[in-house]
């Protein structure tokens, strides 16, 4: 760091719902967030769910004088929707697909298409090393029966390895985003249990906003009321996290959410609530964050950690399951679609060996059942190779987490020997 | 580092030829890598192409006295075929899988299918935090018409994002592999230029192997000769990179290659030649690395990694012209197959409308073109979503590298004004 003095830092988090075509009010929205952007003197700009490439040239151009650099992650068949605007030089960005991420299949999801991701930003602040996590995790679409949870699971499991493995030299870690879970799902409690990434609602000094810091409230005319009425009308899904070092103490100084209708217009700026959060970096040997030289950051509360861990083994176990009977019906599917079709040339050929004897298919059933045997053949084969790479995702995560476990054991292991031998 | 003794490392990597039923002598060969492998007094074994779990399970077992912890790195349909065995604590593994890597219709190429990636163990020696990176990029089947070298040169940039993003807080870098290209390639220089990692090959104080460090040589019996013969017999495709810290020096004090058949039998380890790298790590405070402080390692000769990265992206652009007119084709087809389809369909509705008209198609006939325009239809719209995504995935890294030459120009502004108010 090249000044001592304390460093405000304002962070911008929106989950835009940029749906062109099919989201109410988009051009107009996009329009609105860019005022908005232009006005607030932020220092970085998060924002997910710019699905299309326009909308994210559309603000490039307009924030241009006020936030000179920008990147837009692109993966998968849409695209992240992860766009950054910062007032400060990007000196290198990176992205990490999740390895699952919902299923081709299930089109009026579409999360598939999205290919979610985690991006990374670094700037530097005044000699301060600072990265930034922007990410978007897979929606839920039915908390009661949410068949997507394991690949969410697997989404927060990548998320959290990511950040810990790439922020080993970071003075300051923030990460923004729609996570889809809530405070204390499994998701979240992984992710900040391992990552030591504190929640800047809990941690804020200041914090003026939607009750309890919700992002997704039913009073948004965009939103499915249904799904909130469990939980009293709103939810709290979209997050600004953050750690220091062992260098640099990051304090939150305050924190807001928009509050429905953007003033003088009908509608809000998105289906979600944007947030707003001000830090306070200040350089001290005692930071909130781990020392550099641990690669993590496994904080005290390891015993908590360990059964957080093996909670989501737990559920990685049972999407497992579920992802090799589902391979084992394509397999099965595809075998019967096989013998069907080998039956059918068998009774057509019959009339090849044995003259006289006629033709035992209609032409037309012939062909039809023909095409709809390759059809299921084809199809459950690409099914198979498709679960497969589902198996093989949940697998190399489950492995991942009995060798976490396994070094949390032996962490635990040798500190009760310290505390024995500090007895003797 | 709790000692200041000189650490002896040594590192041994392999690409093992291990496709089931495909490989000759594939059981066998395992059985001889087993035995070599226990009778080596290895700190680390880095293996590629272990496809079938059974055969790294086998290992797992063989080894288990000698290196008692392992990995097996599980990706795409397949698997990566990465395995990692290890006399110390594994006490980290994280997987990035590349974005691109070949085509699932290439079934005969089948990189597809391998899901490639890199892999990152971590370990503790004596205090100090060892990264291990293990790695095996796309094949090269044809060197003159290389139609996979864009997808190549992404996955050689993710690797040296990856092992940049995530290294900064190691004391040793070590990256064992093969990388399917050569030492001058672009790729190679690449990798080597961004991260500051170092060839064991050029670096050892002793070498003992096969001429020029060859590890795809045409004395193997297993190894078609074909390509090999513009470059004199042999190639070095395998590689052991290594770099140290701003307070760990490492040097390498041998490499060696194994020489063709195995003692007392008819064939070698594999189609590859086998490397064993042994590392001297002292503590010091002017290591061959990079200081903590820097994410990345980016070296002092900034102008010949500008020159890299300019030379890589007009490869990327190549790829995407490509990507981009395959999409085309496919949208081409697809169009026409509908057109087809409507227009069958139109001209069958015809009797319904007009009574007495005659039906004008054959039944059979009628049928046979609907199944093979839908296919067709099926088949590039597939096709469509695949090429987009590899659209965006090239787009993303142009993106990326964009951003570092932006960056790496600011550097150089940078330190040419250092050196002019160096003059005044």
């Amino acid at each position: 760091m090249t000044t001592s003095a304390p460093i405000r830092f304002r962070v911008f988090s929106l989950n835009c719902w940029g749906i062109r075509y099919l989201s109410k009010n988009c051009k107009e929205r996009f329009v609105l967030i860019g005022d908005l952007l232009s006005q607030e003197q932020l220092d970085i700009v998060l924002l997910q769910e710019v699905w299309c490439e326009k909308d994210f040239l559309f603000l490039k151009k307009k924030l241009s004088s006020v936030y000179p650099y920008s990147h837009y992650f692109k993966s998968g068949f849409i695209g992240s929707g992860l766009a950054v605007f910062s007032r400060h030089r990007i000196h290198d960005a990176f992205l990490y697909r999740y390895s699952l991420n919902g299923y081709p299949y299930m089109a009026q999801h579409g999360d598939w298409f999205g290919g979610k991701a985690v991006g990374k930003v670094l700037l530097n602040i005044r000699g301060l090393k600072v990265h930034i996590f922007i990410t978007h995790l897979h929606a839920e679409y039915c908390r009661e029966k949410d068949s997507y949870l394991p690949h969410r699971v697997v989404q927060a499991w990548e998320l959290q390895q990511f950040i810990r493995h790439t922020s080993a030299g970071a003075d300051v870690v923030i990460l923004g985003g729609d996570l889809n879970m809530h405070p204390d799902d499994l998701g979240t409690r992984l992710l900040r249990n391992y990552t030591g990434l504190q929640d800047s609602f809990s941690e804020t000094a200041n914090f003026d906003g939607c009750e309890e810091g919700h992002t997704h409230i039913s009073e948004n005319p965009f939103t499915n009321t249904d799904g909130l009425v469990p939980f009293g009308g709103g939810v709290r899904i979209d997050y600004i996290l953050f750690k220091g070092s062992g260098e640099v103490d990051v304090s939150c100084e305050s924190l807001s959410t928009t509050k429905g209708p953007v003033p003088g217009h009908p509608f809000p700026y998105s289906d979600h609530e944007a947030l707003t959060a001000e830090f306070l970096f200040t350089l001290t040997t005692k930071g909130n964050g781990c020392s550099k030289r641990q690669s993590g950051c496994v904080s005290d509360k390891l015993p908590e950690l360990v059964n957080t861990v093996n909670e989501a083994r737990t559920e990685i176990k049972v999407g497992l399951h579920c992802a090799e009977r589902m391979r084992h019906t394509a397999a099965r599917t595809g075998i019967m679609g096989l013998v069907l079709l080998v039956l059918e040339l068998a009774i057509a050929a019959v009339p090849l060996f044995a003259l006289g004897t006629e033709q035992p298919f209609p032409k037309a059933s012939f062909y039809l059942l023909g095409a709809l045997c390759f059809a299921v053949l084809l199809s459950t084969l690409m099914l198979y190779v498709f679960y497969s790479m589902e198996v093989k995702a949940l697998q190399g995560t489950e492995d991942q987490m009995r060798l976490a476990l396994s070094s949390f054991q032996e962490q635990l292991k040798e500190s009760s020997k310290v505390l024995s031998s500090d007895h003797l």
